[in-house]
């Protein structure tokens, strides 16, 4: 399987010390099951498959013969016309159950209208992203675009299951992978987690982070924002320098540190630290070149807060002033 | 303020012996204050209003000058449209709260949108029909129709306050405020409820109730069907007759409790009694000339269960056979 290199003070680099968790905490919160081959060599469980047209075209034969609905692959088909689309091909076909058979993308257009059609049925998440495996999946919210907004409309909705199979990985291209890359490097910025080299063990190391911090603030009112670290400024440089997530958040995660400790929240170094891992892992590190009033803009409308930013455990919802982080931004 | 007569065994008149309730559980659990002017002489609070045009014209006052979104009257609002553009005017004016004003309709669509809007952003219900008081405003159920499937798309959302003002009973046409009635009728048929007959006591008390239901089943998996009754053959008139709910519900209680008194659920001669209670309400009990076939169709495609029934406290998912429902159906 494919190997992440992270080092120090992150996710360690340790063989010799594979640490296998328990995932029956998880198991009974959320029936997370991983396991290689749980889906691509038992098949996948009855419901109405949402997928997308990547995954429909490599996995044709998983998928052959089941009533389905395929989207473009891409972060444009989270709009209202595929949700209505799909909530029209439920109807026909009395649907009781939802698979998500793909990305973050399928899985919050699948997650809204599975949480939304007769106020709510059965959702099966079965993340085919490295990004969807470690982050997205878990968590229950659901979500489309509206004018351009990312997650704009939407709900919090508990799968019925998330059903992670490593083996999707083989077929994952590079970019896409990287983009989960970058997710795991900001849960061991903010959770210090353990020494890790497997694939399987990071996913199921991500997952229960991830439980432990939603279990504590489902709604996302307060200390989920923890998670937000590297994505205020990251949505911005996703939206307007068109990168991939997993590259935007990589960028904004080294600004953010770098605003954490011009500010005293993180340690004296961390965000030199951090750029070398990302590097290592093929993520950009540098602004790249946007209008720093447009992003200004962009932070301040955040649904999340004007100018709000988690550096660490304790400290996700700092406010800071607008001075402050434009000079982070200008900063080489 | 206006009566509702009602006699023995459901709603006893008794104006000797009002009875006050206490709403300290209510206000606890739901925020529902009930008073009169608590709107009409003490205003509206902040927030985006969403409401219909008949309410839009009488209170023109109370609307004046604030931002709003004003749809047309009648179940045929709570469509895709008008919620995919009240998403859009939500997303112009960077709103946090949606005060729903006015009945059914307008709770169920406005609920929506604030349920989804940004993941749910606040939302207080000020009904003003007498159906919306006494049912639809309390119980956190939201939704709009789809492909003519009634509340097909929608959510479960709790309000941050429902705010009952009886004085909007004055300007309730009488047809709307029957409505209401046949729903009152429904409660003292299924909890067999205290001697009242002021409106703001019988509002309190079917709140009241409908918290009691909705605490032990939020998701209407089971309990919360108890408050079926009627609506199982209820909603196949409304649809096939074109009927006022409360008229269908009048007409469906009555073949529903037939129903039960011939299956031993409801004690004999309880339809008759229910029959003379609803005709002094001026509430149609015979089944308009409509198809059996098709309402039978509509009966077996119920949300809630094929022929499942409601008949009382304890026996509220009773599965009935198709040639029994026919038969009290066609019975004149």
């Amino acid at each position: 399987m494919r190997s992440i290199v992270i080092k120090n003070l992150f996710i360690k680099v340790a063989i010799s010390r594979r640490i296998y968790l328990k995932t029956s905490l998880l198991e009974k919160l959320m029936q997370i099951k991983i396991g290689k081959g749980l889906i691509l060599n038992q098949g996948l469980p009855k419901g109405f498959i949402i997928t997308d047209r990547n995954i429909a075209k490599i996995y044709s034969s998983l998928i052959n013969k089941r009533e389905k609905f395929v989207i473009s692959p891409g972060e444009k088909s989270k709009n209202f016309a595929n949700y209505k689309k799909i909530l029209k091909c439920l109807c026909k076909s009395n649907v009781n159950q939802i698979i998500a058979l793909g990305g973050g993308v399928v899985g919050d257009l699948a997650g809204f209208a599975a949480s939304t059609y007769k106020r709510g049925i059965s959702l099966i998440h079965i993340p085919t992203s490295f990004l969807a495996m470690v982050d997205s999946s878990v968590g229950g919210k659901t979500g489309i675009n509206l004018n351009g907004n990312k997650n704009y409309v939407g709900t919090f909705y508990q799968p019925d299951a998330i059903l992670i199979d490593p083996l999707f990985l083989k077929t994952l291209p590079e970019e896409e992978f990287r983009n989960g890359v970058a997710e795991v490097i900001k849960y061991s910025m903010m959770f210090g987690k353990p020494n890790l080299d497997d694939v399987e063990d990071i996913i199921k190391e991500c997952c229960k982070i991830k439980m432990k911090v939603v279990e504590k603030d489902e709604r996302d009112k307060g200390y989920r924002h923890v998670l937000n670290f590297g994505h205020t400024i990251g949505h911005g440089i996703e939206l307007l320098g068109k990168l991939k997530h997993g590259e935007a958040i990589s960028i904004g995660m080294v600004k953010e540190s770098e605003l954490g400790e011009l500010l005293g929240y993180v340690k004296k170094g961390k965000s030199e630290e951090l750029k070398e891992i990302l590097k290592l892992n093929h993520l950009p590190t540098n602004m790249p070149n946007i209008n720093v009033n447009k992003i200004i803009e962009l932070i301040k409308k955040d649904k999340k807060g004007s100018l709000v930013f988690a550096f660490n455990k304790k400290d996700y919802d700092v406010r800071v002033s607008e001075e402050m982080v434009r000079k982070v931004i200008q900063h080489k």
